[in-house]
């Protein structure tokens, strides 16, 4: 029951030797997302040997260089690997004519079909489903339009309690629809609620990515109770005016963010180039959330 | 009296962890000139300490992703360092809207001057000069518009033959004129030829940079005697069929272009991925030309 977060890239604005600039691999139940693509991810993907031939979701959250410059290359790479299943795409609009224009430049058309999905909204919406897991936007508050991602399981099935059922001595062509949360409506009209006879669903876990953004406390109903919530935290607190002018987050409001919202763990990136290690961000943000941690490219975190 | 090539990237098609896709890094008598910037040169540049700011013209030869993809990464990072002064580039034309389009989507506009040079000729042309140096486009047979680019300096002044201009009594006033080629014509009518007052000048270095193309024997007058020839050498000539039909060279092909031209060296460059090491395409161009060198990123050459 994978649900891992791989962190391909952590840093903002220009690599660096030791910190590439923003991406990340998520496998949800072998869906293969990647989140951002960065110049430099094709090369984290081989760094951390990493088959970016399994993906078939991308997620842009918006079009400053350190969050898709990658993405062409990244698309023409699939090419010569020989891919022919369909990759789809949801990214801001304009990312769709500069992918095609540098298509028709290059003369190299894809083999495999490419499913763009412009993101224009700026509420929220159910961008992504299938039978087990939700993509949804995060409408973030940045200097271009921005979104950033939940990635959540369904509801799974309420399961049954099995003594209970025995008691009432309840037939086994019911059980699914108790799964599915029906009350049991016997022939003599005598009603058995749901709950009497199953139990709460196992957890749906989720996972909330949130860069680039100022500190937008809107996101908190969104994110509420998130298992792992990725947020950026590109300066300390004392750049407070250079996080709102830049419209960015302060690692103490990454913590405040993470906080409100009761997520599990609380990781943070995008660090300004100005701090050579993120030790004290990671500091500042514990002081009000303590699950806090400031990640690494590299760094695997799984959801239990 | 500087003239050096710095390999920042020898590979092709995508970037592997030991080999960076094409780029390389010339400077001309501190004119410092980016040839090439695949996805991931930024980073190369940081490897190999070599100061990105420094550069004050760009050279693409074509648009495939593996020599152009981290143009626009390279453009942004340098506004993000305060950069004021003017940048050429010499690129095809549709480079210029793929520039222009992604600035417009991310917001970002420069704050220096991008001056830009659209190539569309199929012949050579001399497309800079200055007082010292000039650059030709090199015209290659590849898949899309491809030019290669002959870096070279402009012939330099005669040097005065002391002892011979004593003898003749030559006035100071002369030697100007002289250096310049110009005979002495004596106020009796007399002619001293130039030859007899002067040496040759000291040679003109020249650097070939040629990638990527089909063996292209029309090239060889435009690159002949130069000192230093990069030539794509992408496969094994037990591989001709392939490189035909994906219009590159064989190793072999790249060494009888470096005979005929009558260089002074030739580096072997663009590998095909399948080559782990390229020691047999080094072995390949020397049955024909003995002064052949794969190179390697970092690799750094000084003409002399």
């Amino acid at each position: 029951m994978i649900f891992d977060v791989h962190i391909l890239g952590s840093g903002s604005a220009f690599p660096q030797l030791h910190r590439n600039m923003t991406a990340q691999f998520v496998n949800v139940l072998e869906r293969h997302i990647l989140i951002d693509c960065a110049e430099g991810t094709q090369l984290q993907f081989q760094k951390f040997k990493i088959k970016p031939s399994k993906i078939n979701i991308i997620l842009i959250s918006h079009l400053h260089g350190d969050h898709y410059l990658g993405l062409q290359g990244f698309l023409s790479s699939m090419q010569l690997f020989g891919r022919t299943k369909p990759l789809d795409i949801y990214a801001p609009a304009p990312l769709q004519d500069i992918i095609y224009m540098q298509l028709k430049a290059t003369g190299n058309y894809l083999t495999y079909k490419l499913n763009f999905h412009p993101l224009t909204s700026t509420e929220t919406e159910l961008i992504f489903e299938d039978k087990v897991i939700e993509i949804h936007t995060i409408p973030l508050d940045h200097r271009v339009y921005c979104n950033g991602f939940l990635i959540k399981e369904k509801i799974k099935p309420r399961r049954i309690n099995k003594p209970a059922c025995d008691i009432e001595n309840t037939p086994i062509a019911m059980m699914h629809r108790l799964t599915k949360g029906e009350d049991w409506v016997q022939d003599d009209g005598r009603i058995i609620p749901n709950a009497q006879l199953t139990l709460d669903p196992v957890r749906s876990r989720s996972y909330a990515f949130c860069s680039d953004t100022k500190y937008a406390p809107s996101i908190i109903k969104i994110i509420k109770n998130v298992d792992l919530l990725y947020h950026e935290a590109t300066f300390l607190h004392e750049m407070l005016a250079r996080a709102n002018k830049t419209k960015h987050t302060t690692a103490l409001q990454a913590g405040e963010i993470a906080k409100e919202a009761n997520v599990g763990k609380l990781l943070l990136g995008h660090f300004s180039v100005r701090y050579k290690t993120p030790e004290l961000l990671e500091e500042e943000a514990k002081t009000v959330f303590e699950n806090s941690i400031a990640v690494s490219d590299g760094d695997k975190f799984s959801i239990g």
